[in-house]
Order: structure tokens, then sequence, then C-alpha cells
């Protein structure tokens, strides 16, 4: 695989991550050695991306428990209970925070025959083994991927599930890398990402420093960039996927879907199964968040809009699954039908 | 009509405009009073739009002749050409402007039999005379426009081609502001239309002060208001029109009338007939200024992407005729077929 940023990695005593909130402009790494300065760099955005924060709140678990080895097992469970409720208040609606503090809560319940100075241990070790499972669903992702990737493809892609968002190779662009690896030349158009920029930021970012030739785009180019045939194939991520493969993720991919479709280009959405949520049966039952206007009307720290202007900003869109060509998950590329293909990936397991 | 800002007028002496490069947070009126300042004012966007940078030309051609009364004919007529070439090197690829400059030379050469005096009064004259023919074509545009708003309307409209970008009513915002006038209750999306924002900065500002109810949205959000049911139609502006309907229009128009087609609504294009051009048989010959990557990677002061990213800036894009439901013009609504339907209305003249 390319060499990319292992932009999340513990080192010595610390949780150490690439500052996002510096990024395009600044390439710096902090050191996170307290729960309270997890805390801090998660809230800030310092990383983001679900399952990278889902590593970092791992970490943060750890850096929150390990001076506790001297405490009775009772008084552990208890300081664990109390320091995942606080993690999670850094990101309230973020639902791979959750899943990560309960993941170590539960460990914590099943190890129970351990000593708690073990258990410690156990936690750091349970961490860095998050970190190599998100890689393995990532590079699976990618090599499944790859294979719909001709040579000299022009990939295009909306917002970031690149490796910054992951903890190393990402899910839209791990096909990518793979198959720049596998030494085809593939070259992406970024959507720049309205209105928080992360294609600008981060795609432009993290496929300019791996050497994948890039170029940026806003987002009402891509209809231009289509007709222009310079586009073979789009991949984007998601945020949450329904049964019937109706799927969530960053505002502005439902326009995209729908102008691959136009054009008779290809459409894929790149997930892993943790993603794939069978109890939704469509995407009409996906909450959609809705952000503050400002982040519209002066996201650039200048105002852009008149004062008191009405904003309607949601952060994420429903694509159905009449736009997608296939899902490239870490089990193989899925093709339609997906209400069944879908839940047969979980019944081979 | 409603209250629309003047905001290009003689008053005295002066030719007073609107400082559009202060919008949206500062209403502020600049007295132009020589060509020097008719130049720099056009050359900084301080007006802008295609009918309102030929008003501001012509008025600036009188600020430059205006102390020649004392010349002799040939000298006068030697000044004006060179006014002409001065003001026309303002914006260069502005088709509007060499028009008003070409129109004025036109009419000094038709009315040499006038003394030089005279025809400096004629010219100041003639300029008052563009902005009520502007206005005119506006209100005909909204006139006929205005039939293809339903009560209680939700319009989505891309850029601005309103008010601002004429003398006085608009293009495509005419109808609307037509439909407000006739008592109508009628409500505007505003794309914000990156990487310039006029939408944001322009649109949302002229209707917001003219008291229609206007939302903004971030250009990728069009798709998913549209899918929500809430918007009834789409009435975007032209730069230029082709025999066969194809039109070229602000970057991100193309998208949107693939989305509208998508999801059932009207897609109108308000042009003058003065934008439409019979001899380019289709859109493939319009050609599409691509403009500095700094306005995606730095348009607001702040570098949001990598130094050095590969960027791809097409400042306009062309809607195949397939997609336009209709023209409407001062002489009435266009349906298809185009090719026919639009030379008929220069026949009839």
């Amino acid at each position: 695989m390319l060499d990319l940023l292992e932009h999340i990695r513990w080192e010595g005593d610390a949780l150490v991550i690439l500052d996002q909130t510096l990024l395009p402009t600044e390439t710096k790494y902090v050191s996170l050695r307290t729960i309270d300065e997890a805390w801090e760099a998660i809230r800030v955005l310092r990383v983001r991306g679900a399952p990278a924060i889902g590593v970092a709140a791992a970490f943060g678990m750890y850096l929150g428990l390990r001076e506790g080895r001297s405490l009775s097992f009772p008084a552990f469970e208890k300081l664990a209970k109390k320091q995942g409720e606080y993690l999670c208040s850094s990101r309230p609606t973020a639902v791979n925070l959750r899943w990560a503090v309960e993941r170590v809560q539960k460990l914590i319940r099943q190890e129970k025959a351990r000593s708690v100075s073990e258990l410690v241990d156990r936690l750091l070790e349970e961490a860095r083994h998050m970190i190599e499972e998100d890689n393995a669903v990532c590079l699976n992702i990618g090599r499944y991927g790859m294979e719909l990737i001709p040579e000299g493809a022009r990939v295009l892609t909306h917002c970031n599930a690149g490796g910054l968002a992951t903890a190393r190779y990402g899910t839209a662009l791990s096909p990518v890398y793979a198959a720049v690896q596998q030494g085809k030349r593939v070259a992406v158009y970024a959507d720049e990402t309205r209105p928080l920029l992360q294609g600008a930021r981060l795609t432009a970012y993290e496929l300019q420093r791996a050497g994948v030739p890039v170029t940026l785009i806003c987002d009402n180019m891509a209809a231009t960039v289509m007709a222009q045939k310079k586009v073979d194939l789009v991949i984007v991520g998601a945020d949450r996927v329904a049964a019937n493969g109706d799927f969530a993720n960053k505002i502005g991919t439902y326009g995209v879907a729908i102008l691959a479709k136009e054009h008779g280009i290809p459409f894929y959405c790149a997930v892993p199964l943790s993603t794939i949520d069978l109890k939704l049966s469509s995407g009409e039952q996906i909450p959609i968040e809705e952000r503050p206007g400002e982040e519209v009307t002066q996201g650039f720290g200048k105002q852009t809009a008149p004062t008191g202007i009405n904003v309607f900003n949601p952060a994420f869109d429903v694509t159905p699954h009449k736009y997608v060509t296939s899902f490239i998950t870490e089990k193989g590329v899925i093709n339609p039908p997906f209400k069944k293909n879908l839940s047969n990936l979980f019944k081979t397991e």
C-alpha cells in the first residue's frame, strides 16, 4: 500500500494525532496524554470521521483509566462508566464514539477475572487492536474496490471518506489507493463539499500527499466535468446504509448520484459492514441532522450573506438505492438486488 | 412593481451606483464623476451583471466626453474612439460593455449634423434612455413570467439574475417580483453559487430587501430541497442562448437543470432577446471562460485547500435545450421546438 499518513497512532505513553483543524495549510501532530486532551481533540474536530473517532475514543478510555491500576474492580468499573459518559459528551451524535466506549466497558465486564492492573494493559491492547481491525476492513474494501477502477480512470468523490476519516486507508479512497499501488494510473476529482469544505481541506490534502493526481472542483462543477467525459466512475462513502440500499452521506451526495445516472457513469458506495443497519428498512427512516446557518453564511470567517437571512443547512442527504451501481464492502462488491444481497452479508457470518 | 433598488442612476452631475463589492453587509452608494471612476467601478465589480455594465458604460462614455463640448467634430469623434477603447479595457470579455460603447460611437456618427455641444447632451439622454429600455424589457419578462408562478409557489434560482444585474428589475427574478406585486405569495430558494457566492451575496440581499421570503442553500443542497418537494419551479438567467435553445449561464446551472428534470420540476430560463445569438447553432459553439483557481482555494481571504493543488474553475456551463421547459422573454413565453420558435421572435420584428 502507498505510504499513507498514520494520522492516529500510539507512541510511547501518548496518543499522537494529526491536528486536522490546521489542515490543509499545516501538518502538525499533537500528543494526547489525558482523557481531557482526548475529549478536547474529538470536540473541536482535531480528529474526525466515524472510524477515526471510534479509535480515538478507545485510546481516550485508556488514558482516562490508566491511573486506576490500584483501584478495586468495582471502583474501576465505576470509573470506566464515568469516563465513558464524559468522553461521549464530546460529540453527542457520533455513533462510533458511543460504540467504542461501550466496547471498552463491555470488555472490562468480560475480563473481570483479571487483576485491574492487567485490565488496564488489556485496554491499551484493545485500542491498538481497533486500529488493526479498521486497517483490515479498509484494505479489504480497497482490494475489492480496485477491480472496479480501470487503468487510466478518473474517479470523482464527494466529501472525505479517505484515510483521514479512518485509522489509515479510508473507505471511498481505499480502492483508489489500492489501484494506484497495483500500478494503475488513476486521477481523482474532489468536490470541495460545502459548507465545511472537507473535500478541499482533507481529500485534496491526503491525495496530494500520497502522490495521487487530484483536481479540486466546486460542488456545482461536477455536472460539467461529467458532461465533458472527464469522469469514469464515482465512489463515495456513507454514514448509514438501510436494508434496501438507500444510504445517508454528506449533503450533496444525492445530487452527484443523479448526475452520474444522467451521464451513464457508475456510482459506487464504499462502506464497512458496521455502517449497514438492517433494522432500517429504507432511507426514509434515517434522521437528517440540520446544522447552524452560520456554517453557510460565515464559513470562511467572513460574512458572505445578509444578516438575518434564512438558511437551510442539512448535514446529510439520502440517496435512494436505485442510483447505486454497487456497494463496496470488506466482504466484496454487492450488486442489486440490495435488499437480498446486503442481508446475505450478515447471514454468512 | 415592488420598491426595488435604483442601484444605478443619474443624479445631478454624477452616475450614482450601489457599491456591490460591499454587499451583503454594507449598502453604500458611490458617485462617479469621471470616466476613470467609471472604469474602476466596472473593473473591480462595484457594478456587475451584463445589462447593468452596459448602462454604466454608456454613462461612462458621457463622463469621458462631457469636457469635449468645445472640440471640433473630428477631434470629438477621435476622443470618443479613445475613451471607448479605454472603457472596454476594464473588462475585456464583457459583451455588453463593448456593445454599449459601440452604440454610443454609432450615435455620434449618426448625429454628426448636430453641434458637438448638443451631441454631448444627447449622449447623456441616450444613457438615461438605456435605463428605461432595460426597465421595459425586464418588466415585460416579469409580466409574461409571472403567469408561470402559481399562488404559494416556491421558486429555486441560481446565481444572480436579479435587479442588481440589470438596471432595476432583473431577468430571472422579475417574474418573482411581478407575481408578488400581483398579490401572490412566493418564496425563493437561492443557491449560494460557488465560487463567488453571487446567490448568497446578491440574490439573498435583494430579495430580503424587497420583502420576498428567501432561504439560502449551498449549491449541493438543491437536490435535497427538490426531493423534499419544496421547489415548484426553477428560474435562471442566461449569458448567451444559441439558436437551438442550448444556453450558457453561471457554472452550476446545468446541474440544477438535470436535478429539476429528475424531480419533474419545470425549468425556465428568463432572457432578453439581446442575449439570444442565432448565429450560434448550438451550445457547443459557446466558449467557456476558465477562471483562476484562487477563486476556489482562497475566495474569502482564507486558504481552504492545499498549496499547489490543481483546480478546475469554469465560470459558466452549457445547459442543453432538452432540459428547458420554456424561455421567458420580453416578447412572451417561448416553448419548444426552440429552434423554430426562437428564430420566429426575430422574424416578427
